[in-house]
């Protein structure tokens, strides 16, 4: 496994300072896990962002959901904005699993809860997606109660990126996607607060991709001799975490500035891309059995800018990780192979060209 | 099985004139199936409204979400309101089991378009829920691939209502809930179209009862000896049909006057109701290979009031409609016999009091 | 003037206490004004709600807007809706005549800043309205800066109802409709918070018309001799205030309830009528020069409910107070006299139809 | 004046074919006419987009809005997102000035009608801005009747780009910012469609800025040896107009793509930044005394994304143009000297960087 990040080929991204990890678990608290379904036939799996150590049914936590463009199955989506908060860890999977996934979260959240006596009598699992159906046969739903398990309880800080999990089977700008993660720390009055993201990347036409910046896209369909692709396919998947104090409105706003990073990849927002954000914030959760009137604190405007930003460099910085760390994937299908290329077969001829 | 309609205790609901069946199936194509499971421990079911005949997922049906209260769980949200297509048969299930369903919809058409030669790489399935917890044991989600595929079977344009299907565990208004239906027909120039409605009513404060205008509920209460609800459970789901040529915009727009017809009925659309209305047109189906341009016919907006005045008139008579159809319900729970009384019980005596 | 409120009529709404007042001025700091155009060619005017005392514009309130039926001209609601903040008092009037007033807000709110040491570079005037021009020549839009001003010094407490300021020319169910107001206190464990609504009414078809759960409309239409009408023209402009401190999720939340007391009116909610609810709630106040972080006390969700009910009895009692104190209206127009009558000169009958 | 425009410093942007005037008034029937209030206290004025000619009113347009940032006071939108309809010219001015430039085009709307036998009794006039606050001194709101007049009578399809009617007064990215405009030309089996773009440019801290996909602030702001921009102030109001048959839903999809292309300019989307997006199609105009059903052409969806491309294109490069066209602008406030510098300062200097 190609553990290489985008910072490793010297790309800077933004300006804001990263978490010691520069993953979405520098947010306290955030963990994550993978579960991958890797055999002949199929190569998906599922990805599960834990936001919170403790029963995040009794005691949830404040988030939502910001739709960028709607061509995706993501369920959980509607009591996520009405209510704004978050119940379940986040799963991430195929397309054509998720309501699998979604019923493996169900029995997972149920099962938990009984066994610290409470009773979860309504649960919204919240599961994206992504169609990983060019690498992956994904008709035959191979993500199911198990590997759900195994995911949440592989979940870890320092978790790989690339082609594991949600992103065995992914693709991005015509080469290898993935599960790909990055943090920016802000401060606010000498305290530190953190953003980070995770993407399951699986959109984008080659031609378009930029990396830090640079239009370089067009040099790797030359390499490869490729030609053109027409539409922007696939959809990226985006989760991002905060331990900043935000309200449902703030931590809305905030979300809607992912599609700034994913467009500084080179995305032009396809019709076919199901591009959806996902979003909590670790501050001023909802516990069970609290009086009537709770006392929280919460950002002022004036410094929301900085978690826009945050936002927005933690993502086009998480999608090129899912691309830094995704080796080549070939698989064979109806007796001929199709190989999806790592970028980082191309970015040391990038340099060059640069130079 | 208790066939009665709000109808046969001499209520009226609105002044336009219904159809045949005064059902969702009066407009053309569009068919009805249940699946129940009724034991010992489980009171639930899946109801299926099939939109049209033929390939749903081939011909897509214009078609449209609006969420009156977001507390629930409906998947296929996201795409449905992105494109404006519906491409699934519209389920309806206990809240516990929508990811069951959802994945046996999409089983379900990926294995029916596999049969008519249409890879079906990408579905969106449309599963609506309301949360029977109440009379079922929810958590063992007992609705699978089987139920679903009963339900569709045995769709038909004159199906049953009331403890039925999605409907076998829910309650209304503190009685006995279930599926109803209810259309309108309005006329546009000479020409004659169809709206219609069917809810899983699982919602309300016995004390705001209201049936056809007059508000019975503290007296039915009153006969009961029961004590005063506290607040509005359970939801409504709601599934709106039609045959006039609506845009996307329209639709949603008669899409939100479904609300009109739930307060009319008592609701005061609670926190903890997941009131969703799902919607679809009949007509200008969008169909696979069709050029680039499409000639459609569109209902012009001065015409379109009448289609608000029918769904919410069709809504009101469908909840009324599923609580005239369903039966006294008793289970028994941890030895205690929980007994959920049909409506039917206190229409005699409702008349009698109001003469 | 008549003075009458539906309560005098022995109509009661709802079963939540009101304030003191059963006005939206029952929420501390908040009053209200008027300043009428009432002449030959003219009924029309400005009712301005002053949300708090001292400068709003520098103390902010958290607040939003829900559109019910957007065919209506309310300005504003694009910020507030993207902050959740209101800058400056609330105004209502004639639909021609929102851009002069607006540009009066405007000027009014640099004006008192600036003598306060505020620049105020960035005003967010927030305008609703309603299309008095059955009874008044609303296209000469005589309503101005002198008239904004007047009805900001005459806000008070124990303001007027009925045709009066924003209401002078206003028609509700094809009687005179106007400014009408009410409250609801709800308890939270021991304290006391209240929900405020007023309301500029100019909508519905008279044989919807529904006084305290009763249909009367049939009956004074028959009593009127007049033809049934075709549509439901016209708006309705709703203001909800309260001091409860709602995040603005919450708040919003709460603001689409008020769409239930409308239909308890009678409303079908028509194509034509715009419908829109502004609503702000005066706790927790943005305070210039605040820090960074800031505490704020915020009402847990299992009491939301009280809030819900009690905006949507507010909005309903709102709309039948502005038609009991409105008094019969004629205007001659083309030579022709144009009489609206007032509810007051059909309740003695209905009271009489009832017993 | 400066003409200058991107394209001519050898900068291109995208790969889609621009139409014959690179300009929004490549659509069929857009024309654009400006006033500019230039005088030593006032740099400001309004800018018309003229969608269609005719009466607007009479022979409505499908249209929508969709906002990217709402830190803004744009007005008409509520009844916009409800009808899908623009029934008046689109207005950009100054924040301020809003009110006075709704009025004047209610006016407007009012009397014209009126000279063709019209009776416009409600009008809803959409009214974009940015705040031009810097260079302006906009609390005098100087734009009223006249200057609307004026505007409309200098509509053309080859109108000025820059410093110039609603772009007088207006900065971006530190440099002088104003009007710029752009068209794409997409081909839909053998068909030929517009989409063409109009911007007022006031957002943007040099240090983002990005021209033709070169990152160019950072250099820029050494020459200028300018310290850096804390936060991304003003607004981008974006206006699009297209003949591609779309419906209300494909309109507004198309309209949410004007991001990709601000973003791509180097826009983080910042809190203060009020970017709304106002858009029109001339296809399947709405007329008068139209019957109930309506035929019309719709473009299917396999063809949108080409839309999606295009609007992406023409909003990076109206941006660029409003920038390349737009002088070095002055004004002395309080005594001192307040200077913005034209890009084109600095192009040349960027090239020999580049090289």
């Amino acid at each position: 496994m190609n553990h290489s990040r985008i910072r490793d080929w010297g790309v800077t991204v933004g300006g804001l300072p990263t978490g010691p990890l520069n993953k979405i678990s520098d947010v306290p608290g955030v963990t994550v896990g993978h579960a991958t379904v890797d055999d002949d036939a199929h190569k998906t799996g599922v990805t599960v962002v834990i936001p919170a150590p403790g029963c995040v049914f009794a005691e949830k936590l404040t988030a939502g959901a910001h739709v960028i463009n709607g061509f995706g199955k993501t369920c959980g989506t509607v009591q996520l904005n009405e209510l704004g908060t978050l119940e379940t860890p986040i799963a991430l999977t195929s397309t054509l699993n998720v309501g699998r996934v979604a019923d493996a979260l169900v029995g997972w959240t149920v099962d938990t809860c009984a066994s610290e006596g409470i009773s979860a009598g309504s649960v919204n699992p919240v599961v994206g997606e992504t169609n990983d159906g060019g690498l992956n046969r994904a008709s035959d739903r191979p993500v199911g109660r198990a590997e759900l398990n195994a995911a949440i309880a592989a979940a870890c800080a320092d978790f790989d990126e690339g082609d594991v999990g949600a992103g065995k089977g992914t693709s991005a700008f015509g080469l290898k996607g993935g599960i790909g993660s990055s943090s920016r720390v802000v401060e606010i009055e000498g305290k530190t607060f953190t953003v980070g993201v995770l993407v399951q990347s699986n959109f984008g036409r080659l031609d378009d991709l930029t990396v830090g910046g640079r239009p370089v896209g067009a040099e790797i369909r030359r390499i490869l001799e490729a030609p053109a692709a027409e539409c922007d396919k696939g959809s990226c998947m985006i989760v991002a975490a905060t331990d900043l104090p935000l309200s449902e409105l703030q931590l809305g706003r905030v979300l809607r500035r992912a599609e700034v990073g994913l467009v500084r990849t080179g995305s032009f927002v396809g019709h076919g891309s199901g591009d959806v954000v996902l979003g909590f914030t670790t501050a001023n959760r909802h516990t069970r059995g609290e009086g009537g009137l709770r006392a929280v604190t919460l950002l002022t405007d004036k410094y929301l800018e900085r978690a826009f930003r945050a936002v927005a460099e933690a993502t086009e910085e998480a999608i090129l990780n899912s691309m830094a760390a995704a080796d080549t994937v070939s698989v064979v299908k109806n007796g001929k192979t199709h190989t999806v290329r790592s970028l980082t077969d191309f970015l040391p001829q990038i340099f060059k060209y640069q130079k």
